[in-house]
């Protein structure tokens, strides 16, 4: 039997015991690990050392090795995180919903933990103690696939968990990492039904659309954000500015900052080049449409790839409409469903906006920044889902739950 | 553009105006439908009279002939179920849940419409009214793809649906059919992200595990059954009988329907012989394991096959165990997570199986034939989902609408 089949199958079975396991005795689980991560840091430093190493030996960036490192502060973080985590309220056994029938049965619609979820990640070791623990405080077990650049790390990490859990009620099963990171690993994964309740892609583009190509597990689609900012006629000019500088620069390259602006055609008039100087006071390449690279001639035209990309970065693009429905057909179009904002005076606007743009967070004058998981107060956040099924927008413990009807009778049968 | 492609694409831009539609404007459109029905009956009759012809020359079984037949009886059910329909509350718009924030910001999660809907499925013309209407009271458009075998009745239909669209408010386009029925248009609705939300597909075991391997729309899973009932060992002997012939025999050939029977050895030991005998006496084919087989020579011995198979008919596999922990290991292993029963009088027995039997459905002394959304209550059903996500059991109203996080600020930014 295969790495990923052999582990797939113990998490299963690991996971049929986990319903049985109460809210303390999780809290205990967790509490372990956490404590568990500091006494072993000096170790998960020296194998984070091997695969820093081996990322700089490959000519890794800058940026992916920052992913990569640990630290002391880092492992301190984690560790905290689990604790703020243990506060959270057990979502598991909740009553969703009750029935009763004239016959006499009582219907009990329960929240259960999801089974066994899957979590496929790139060069982020913090995902691998976020993902086991925010699975395991919703009682599942959690199959891990984290990137080949992190796997010393990784292996350090689930090693300590699983010091932890041998001293707890968990069954240490519970949480497995695949270690064998070639691409046919993660392949085996897609197709690993038979253990796998969910499979949960956290990273680039690339990732996610091979992920959703190839996975006939049940996946849940996170991520990408080609965000926009709507800038109607009747914005206020201080307000609008602000929100833009805050959703462009306050953090560029996470999936919440807006890539596009938007701008009624009579804003742009009046407001348009002082927003277009603040911007590029801040660095911000821009590039624009027709009615924008007329105005000025330091911004290049938008191609057409532009109004689809997400930068990720200090660039925006900005098109200029005459209409409030031009501007949400632009959206539709372009957007990847995940963030979109309206600023404007008109509450007939913003509510037209809001019905009319399809995505999992629109706001109305305010900063797309806070499509979060903490920002939302869920205490947690697993990812950001861009999907419509099971979950949409930020996904705190609630959507690692499924639910389970729970009959109770006395003899009744149908007839 | 491919008759997939453009009909994806009209029912995506229809979705964006459904949006805006109201509950009492959605209702007008269900009651011109379902007048249309009766209005249109004799051409829809024709057309099915068509399906009948040909499928007759194709030497379809009787069976598969009587689903698809139609008859004016049948066109009435059509019409008053809608009437039904239109009753039911409209989930869309609902609040699911708000969040304050101390900056001021207000959050707003609401129940919406999914978006476009693909139905792929057999010789039923009635899931074709069926799947337009339910989704039209979500506010959702639909793609429906049906099976050749009711190609002109299907036709006929969504010629009705269109009729009556065409004097609401209701976009004509929001019901598609793709009336091409080779095999490389549902290959084609498989990879159809662009414009559809889900695909739903109903009819058999094979129609669905296609769909479930070949999709890359997200798919809802319905359908399997191989549902167990465990007789306990203080299992009252007339209330087991009783709910196992009536969960067997009531209607042998739909999902939850039982097609196993676990029974304790002990109560094997006194009333087993009875419960056979009432089996055979009406009809029941009985296979055994090693025990049964040395009990009973009328019975042939289970294969390994056997315990995983749905028979959908008069046929039953039985077990004895000695322990609730093997029945429960034996339903975890071969089952379908669909629906599945304890009979017992020992309360404790009956916690641990319905906590740990993984299900959409568990019962306590009662048959498995009551999952089913109108028998939960809810008025409707676009199916039995067995899969953990987004929705599972019977799927009512709700399992058609997805949630929107709407935020609405005065100028709130992130820090």
């Amino acid at each position: 039997m295969s790495e990923v089949k052999r582990k797939g199958q113990a998490a299963k079975l690991a996971s049929y015991s986990l319903v049985s396991i109460s809210t303390e005795e999780k809290n205990e689980a967790l509490a372990l690990i956490s404590e568990q991560l500091i006494i072993d840091q000096m170790s998960i430093l020296t194998e984070n050392q091997k695969d820093l190493e081996e990322g700089k030996g490959r000519g890794l960036s800058e940026a992916v090795l920052d992913r990569i490192m640990l630290n002391e502060k880092r492992i301190q973080d984690m560790a905290h995180a689990i604790n703020l985590l243990i506060e959270l309220k057990d979502p598991i056994g909740e009553t969703i919903e009750t029935i009763e029938k004239e016959n006499g049965l009582f219907i009990k619609k329960s929240r259960v933990p999801i089974g066994v979820i899957g979590m496929i990640y790139e060069a982020r070791p913090n995902v691998t103690i976020d993902a086991a623990t925010l699975a395991l405080k919703t009682g599942n077990a959690v199959v891990l696939r984290g990137s080949s650049s992190a796997k010393f790390s990784n292996m350090a990490l689930v090693h300590s968990i699983h010091n932890a859990l041998a001293k707890s009620k968990v069954p240490v099963d519970a949480v497995q990492l695949i270690e064998d990171t070639r691409r046919e690993t993660a392949k085996e994964l897609f197709q690993l039904n038979e253990y796998l309740d969910v499979l949960i892609p956290r990273g680039g583009k690339n990732l996610i659309e091979t992920v959703v190509r190839e996975s006939t597990v049940p996946v849940i689609e996170t991520g990408a954000g080609n965000c926009h900012m709507y800038i109607d006629e009747t914005a206020d000019q201080s307000m609008a500015e602000n929100i833009v500088l805050n959703a462009k620069l306050q953090r560029p390259s996470v999936c919440n900052a807006i890539e596009k602006i938007i701008i009624h055609e009579k804003w742009f008039e009046k407001h348009g080049k002082q927003l277009v100087e603040k911007l590029q006071e801040n660095s911000v390449d821009i590039y624009g449409d027709e009615t924008v690279t007329h105005e000025f001639k330091s911004i290049s035209a938008a191609s057409e790839e532009d109004w689809a990309i997400e930068y990720l970065g200090l660039t925006v693009a900005i098109k200029i409409v005459s209409t409030l429905y031009e501007a949400i057909q632009h959206i539709n179009t372009y957007g990847t469903k995940h963030s979109e904002a309206i600023i404007t005076s008109n509450e007939e606007h913003a509510a037209i906006f809001l019905n009319n743009v399809d995505a999992a967070a629109v706001y109305h004058n305010a900063s797309t920044r806070f499509t979060d998981g903490f920002e939302f107060g869920y205490g947690a956040e697993i990812g950001i889902s861009t999907q419509k099924l099971h979950a949409r927008g930020p996904m705190g413990l609630h959507a690692l739950t499924s639910s389970k009807f729970m009959i109770y009778g006395n003899g009744q049968v149908r007839s």
